[in-house]
């Protein structure tokens, strides 16, 4: 058979300039979904990519939901008898804060030297804008000198992914029809390190909580109020106090009860990767492991729930001091969770523990930001092996099948509403601080991305 | 002997739209004394004062320190025969958020009418800048009356004290001499009720503290590191649940050890009061009293000293969610002192409690705001009895003897570094949401108090 992909390859790396040039333009916007200040440069950043997409061929839409929009791209050229691939990747990202830990502005993205050679810091240069340029400028490169793509494909960019993705399964729900492929290809994921590429097969779930307690009507002068009113810091710190057992266990009643098991193959293919949790501790500044006790470090970070607090505010924060009892205080509570727990069940038991922890003489709320069960794929298909067999030969190393510790939704929602496996095929790296200041994509990765994109489209038509 | 008083008490109420005109002005200027970006406005607030009291006949000076100035004024034309009173009072303001709290915009006095009349409504309506009105307008009234104070007045008005007062005591110690007096007048205290006029006798201290957790290097996505990386929010919060025990009490060892404990007839005075804790508790919307438990009322909240969380912040406090675990968690903690608790043996203590309670797997930090002692004063002064003699003719009921639940710690320094007794001669109410949003002070008050300064020089002099 012709040997379509390498003239690809070779495109690619004659381009590159221009897809840097392209992505750091992308990495501009600063499209943060969580805030409603910044809807209009969500707007943008869809718009920017319904302009490259279309001038690449695509019959490309914005769709509206009831927040942020979806970009709906087509190119089904390649005609029926070929499989037919539905990507997603999203155009939103992490708010920025805390600002002043920024070595540059977040988005006036800069490349900058280090151990692994050239790499561009912004938010988003990873997650997910870095990853979804590796899918657009494979597909460039491939239309550039086939002229067309080898199989159908549709594209799903979606704009709010890091608030949950509220609005994309009903959106799911809506376009069934038109949305049905052979196989959906999520780019959002890690390479076990940067010179051993890894599929992700199984991943996180996570249910996103906001809990308010309340005490007194008012803010209070501490002076006039103190050994009589009741603290709402007080109560919810000794709440989260209960959150974990001296075990580093999560201490809500049932939390693990439901659990299902990691099998025996996958737990001695994990054991296998040999993983150095020290190292991996020592990077972010830490000596010791604060999960659960007595469980090996990839099954605390791949099959096992945790609960984290995300934010805690109340009373004053600004400088110097206030003397002041606050009325309320509140915290951001998540949980991540593994397949066998369902995340409804998980907010009954959190919110039974809520009614039983905290005293009858304060008040409280809890919202529901978001929620998703975690899962595990089939490892046997046919498009995940053409995956690892792309991997392996841009990467020039076998690829790894990994689990993955944080949660992608929409996994479980292609799967249940429209049928769909994935294959989760990202080029990230663990130290890459998405979430935080000075995310990176270091170019290696953004390279090997871009080429492992259009090597997975040539194995699939081989 | 001729009766000096009732012209002075007629002219307060026929210059009374007046008084309210210049009260009303003053509390426009946000002399907010905590944050930096009010220090052109704590210079306009004692330039305003300067100019006011210049134009009565006083010989005003502003004395700058390290951070705000002090204002000086002195009006020593009765002659040295006659009591010297040195008056405190502060020009500064607590901040004034949560802003969105307040009905009207706080340097915006309004004047509602309740329950008890018409009342202003600003930050500052009451602490202090309406307790210091009251001393300048019975100044103004008894110049205008008789064309001099009877005594030798020097006023010290201060700008730092929701700081802490850091630069009050060294400012005593430099102008000791200059300061000399026969007894010192705090204006920052409140009636027993809005009937019933009161001398505070005892006030509490105060240690206000910063505390700063860090667990790793920088903050973290909690799908990647949770179930490994340590989370400051976990350890700060676990560390406060630990601060009271299951009985309300204070559970940091060592921290009664020292108190003195109250007299008997002190005791019987304040049990003769009939303080309503459930009403004063349902006034601001609780049922239960937090403090310790099986002691009385006005006992916990005189002769007790407490501790309460004033502020707690870390990681994503802003809308939406955000997945992270954040890599630092600060809170302010601060602690109301009685006699008896030396303030840095109370921060040694507190240090030594975090060293045993704080994992080794973070850092922390602990830096003191501001601390002072807490303490009893001599009820049968002369120039006390006086004050009681004066509230009590001009309320037409008896002035009775009351603790404060807060702290001013100028009144501890005045004695060390001046020799000088205390005369705490105060208006407000405990519902007056001092440190509040919707701050306010009745207009009966504020009058009342006007009159008890102007009767309280008549009593000097008889």
């Amino acid at each position: 058979m012709t040997d379509l992909l390498t003239p690809v390859l070779r495109q690619l790396e004659s381009n590159d300039g221009d897809a840097l040039a392209r992505y750091i333009d992308f990495l501009r916007i600063p499209s943060v979904s969580t805030d409603p200040a910044f809807a209009g440069d969500i707007k943008h950043a869809a718009e920017w990519l319904q302009t490259e997409l279309s001038a690449l061929g695509f019959a490309v839409e914005i769709r509206p939901t009831p927040n942020h929009p979806v970009v709906i791209a087509k190119d089904h050229a390649a005609g029926p008898s070929t499989p037919h691939l539905l990507y997603y990747a999203h155009y939103d990202v992490q708010p920025a804060d805390p600002l002043e830990l920024w070595d540059s502005p977040p988005f006036e993205p800069v490349i900058v030297e280090a151990e692994n050679g050239p790499r561009v810091v912004a938010r988003g240069a990873v997650d997910d804008k870095g990853q979804l340029r590796t899918v657009v400028e494979a597909m460039r490169a491939w239309k550039q000198v086939h002229g067309k793509l080898p199989v159908r494909v549709t594209l799903l960019f979606e704009g709010e992914e890091e608030i949950g993705s509220k609005n994309l399964r009903p959106f799911l729900k809506t376009y069934k029809d038109e949305l049905q492929a052979d196989v959906a290809v999520i780019t959002d994921t890690n390479s076990w390190n940067v010179k051993t590429p890894a599929i992700t097969t199984s991943l996180r779930g996570l249910l996103y909580t906001e809990l308010k307690v309340r005490a007194a009507n008012r803010d209070l002068h501490s002076g006039l109020y103190g050994g009589s009113a009741a603290n709402p810091i007080h109560v919810l710190s000794e709440l989260l106090g209960k959150l974990h057992d001296e075990h580093g266990a999560v201490g809500i009643p049932g939390f693990y009860d439901s659990i299902e098991p990691v099998d025996e193959a996958t737990r001695a293919a994990w054991e296998k990767l040999n993983f150095d949790e020290g190292a991996y501790l020592r990077d972010i500044g830490l000596e010791h492991s604060a999960g659960e006790r007595n469980r090996p470090a990839l099954e605390r970070l791949w099959a096992r729930p945790t609960c984290d607090v995300n934010g805690i505010w109340s009373g004053y924060t600004g400088i110097g001091a206030k003397t002041v009892i606050p009325s309320e205080a509140h915290a951001k509570i998540s949980f991540r969770l593994v397949p066998g727990q369902e995340p409804d069940k998980i907010a009954d038991l959190f919110r039974a523990f809520l009614e039983k922890e905290l005293p009858d003489y304060v008040q409280w709320e809890l919202d529901i930001h978001s929620s998703a069960r975690g899962f595990r794929l089939n490892t046997t298909s046919s498009y995940l092996q053409a995956a690892k067999r792309a991997l392996s030969k841009v990467f020039q190393t076998d690829a790894v099948l990994i689990g993955g510790a944080g949660s992608i939704p929409v996994v479980e929602w292609l799967k249940v509403e429209l049928g769909l496996d994935s294959v989760m095929l990202g080029f990230g790296l663990d130290d890459d601080k998405i979430h935080s200041p000075n995310e990176k994509f270091e170019l290696v990765c953004f390279r090997n991305g871009m080429k492992s994109q259009a090597a997975f489209l040539a194995e699939l038509v081989k």
